[in-house]
């Protein structure tokens, strides 16, 4: 064990008017949900939007003069590159930061607004470190690891400092998984300052590194996930060290229960987490009796989500709470018929938010339509009692599946 | 002047344990967007999700025995209903909410998840109150009204407490205002605190009724806002008078404002602001030379807007940005055009969202058909180099109004 309390001591003493002191939020409503009683640490009000500024922060700022001065590089293409662009920026640090050429434009933009200068290189992220180890060799900067360094792992490890000290009597501290940077600084602090706490990691299904390192297993990782934060194929020795000397128990979470936790905190708590930063309360969700009746500390370690998918992913819950609910209803194919419809879903109350109205399927017999209507209801009761309205006036209807908001492609007409 | 500093302090100390001491948050991003120095407090993350709380809890424990007994009664269809339920639960004291018939089945629901009897009545807020009053009469309950009372205005006025506590040396307040409660309170304590603080009050232009009140004018209220919250047609002697002592100035701000504060709260900070909510944001928006290089703090004062209408904001700010663009291009009716179009569109590394092909439009030749494609793209350059790069190709492209997202109805066929 190298990094001990006493470095991520001096390193909270480092971060102190550098970083936002975030704060750790009761939340009676994700209690009353979960079954736990839940308190939230908001690393999503970081100025970058997640807990990667204080591990950033942290190593830059114990940079020899002379490292200062060469400058840094670091490969990202997510909340690590803008924290390190960002506070390097603060310290007069050049910084360069290589990311794939994959990368969205949106991410590569603001992390160039922080005046980093941007590297584009690799189709992939060992590719994209090829030429991070070249552009070290050619120019003698510093590497800023996003996790296997003992400095930004004490520096992440403030989170549980903070936490214990608005709230002495957690009992669980539940922490997303990625490298294992985050997870092994805050082991680190809790177990040290209450040996008795409970440390519990998640990672995403999907990619359960450390989970199968800590079994000496492969991993099998791959695969779409919506916290794409801690979706890392390849923790490193030292982090597995860590977590197998710290951390009591590993959850792995499915995309559905990440997308429900994104709901929960946008529903219940007004705040924005990106999926990874989502991946602790997933786990509370997943398995309430591993938590019930304990005093939980998530840590909401980022809100960085594409606000695309943010919007997507309203609908997709809507449409499960059957608030959004689409219709196919078929009629006559005769005039008259879509205002009788479309007047008995006002009647009821339901707003009609989308129309297609199509006759050229050959599924639809000729003389008939198709109609399919996007409407807006107040729960699923509501929902239900107007489709029994509009089959009361004898018309066919077939509710249609959760559409998956604009994300999805919707093909209209005969292609 | 009746409600003093010591009121408010007094106040405060009931609070305690309470309520969620809410941050006051340095927000460096909205600084560099407004060229004010900005400080944001969360009120969104009250348990209700507003600064309403406060007011509610203040006035419900100063009730005598005798009236705790007997019970409350409140008319809202909003933040105030929610907060009065709630703590009325807390403290044991009966609650009735009157609500308006056309309250939302989510807020009735919500309000009557914290364990309110819920009185539906009325079909305007006139008629509501009417139903109250007679409540009232016949069940000897006490109102707890949002505004129109001193220590209602004490307990709101904690706010500022907790923001000068937190950061001496704001200059400026920045408050919306609905009936005046919010600011009225936390104007006094904050003056009597730091005379020379400025205190701007926030209207929505749509309901001036403060704006005119103090003018002596007659208030032209009206319309749909996106700040329902603060959407009050009658302000109270009271708080008119409160106003009229200590607001240094009130600023309207025009619904697109409200809706880029909403955004910009969302991108930038990672949290959910209702309209009314950030109205302060609107203004710094709308008019930055006002505060330029001032130290303003904000108060965030509520979250609870409908997610419906924020993923549809979302989708409206993507398409401002030109993040997601609709195209309307004339083809020729044969196999094989769609799929060149697709594939060029694809090769410029932007998503199809959405497609529509027609043919059966009478504006369209016989021979041809409209596509129409509803594009993602990096931003507005990339969009400009799609656009170009099907027109290169011989296709007439027409680019079409920002969607409204889905809240618009769109209707497809011919109907």
């Amino acid at each position: 064990m190298v990094v001990t309390l006493q470095d991520i001591q001096q390193a909270n003493a480092l971060l102190e008017g550098e970083i936002v002191r975030t704060p750790l939020l009761a939340a009676p409503k994700l209690s009353d949900l979960t079954g736990a009683e839940v308190f939230v640490k908001l690393e999503n009000l970081q100025v970058t939007n997640s807990f990667k500024d204080r591990g950033a922060f942290v190593k830059l700022a114990s940079l020899s003069e002379a490292e200062k001065a060469r400058g840094v590089v670091a490969m990202s293409a997510g909340n690590h590159a803008q924290s390190v662009a960002y506070h390097a920026k603060r310290l007069g640090i050049p910084a360069t930061i290589v990311m794939p050429v994959t990368t969205p434009f949106t991410k590569v933009e603001r992390t160039r607004a922080h005046g980093a200068d941007i590297v584009l290189a690799g189709e992939t992220l060992a590719e994209s470190q090829q030429r991070t180890m070249e552009i070290i060799a050619e120019r003698n900067l510093t590497l800023v690891h996003p996790y296997d360094d003992d400095r930004i792992i004490a520096g992440q490890g403030t989170v549980a400092l903070e936490m214990l000290a608005a709230q002495p009597d957690l009992d669980t501290l539940v922490i997303p998984i990625g490298g294992g940077g985050l997870i092994s600084g805050n082991a680190i602090a809790a177990k040290a300052l209450k040996p008795e706490i409970r440390i519990v990691g998640v990672e995403a299904a999907l990619y359960p590194s450390m989970y199968s390192a800590l079994r000496g297993e492969p991993a099998h990782c791959g695969g779409a996930t919506l916290a794409e934060g801690i979706a890392v194929k390849n923790v490193a020795e030292r982090t597995v060290e860590y977590c197998r000397a710290l951390v009591d128990d590993i959850r792995l979470v499915s995309e559905t229960r990440i997308e429900q936790a994104v709901n929960a905190f946008l529903i219940h708590q007004r705040v924005v987490a990106e999926g990874a930063g989502a991946a602790g309360l997933a786990a509370l969700i997943d398995h309430p009796a591993a938590f019930a009746g304990r005093k939980v500390g998530l840590i909401l370690c980022g809100g960085n989500i594409d606000r695309r998918i943010l919007a997507s992913l309203i609908y997709r819950e809507l449409s499960r709470d059957r608030r959004i609910v689409s219709l196919r209803i078929e009629i006559d194919d005769r005039p008259g018929i879509l205002g009788r419809i479309a007047s008995l879903i006002g009647q009821h109350g339901a707003n009609i938010l989308e129309v297609w109205h199509r006759r050229m399927f050959l599924e639809v017999p000729a003389k008939r339509a198709d109609l399919e209507v996007m409407i807006e209801t107040r729960d699923a009761t509501h929902a239900d009692e107007i489709i029994r309205a509009i089959e009361d006036q004898g018309f066919m209807v077939e509710v249609l599946d959760a559409p998956a908001g604009r994300a999805a492609p919707r093909l209209h007409g005969d292609l």
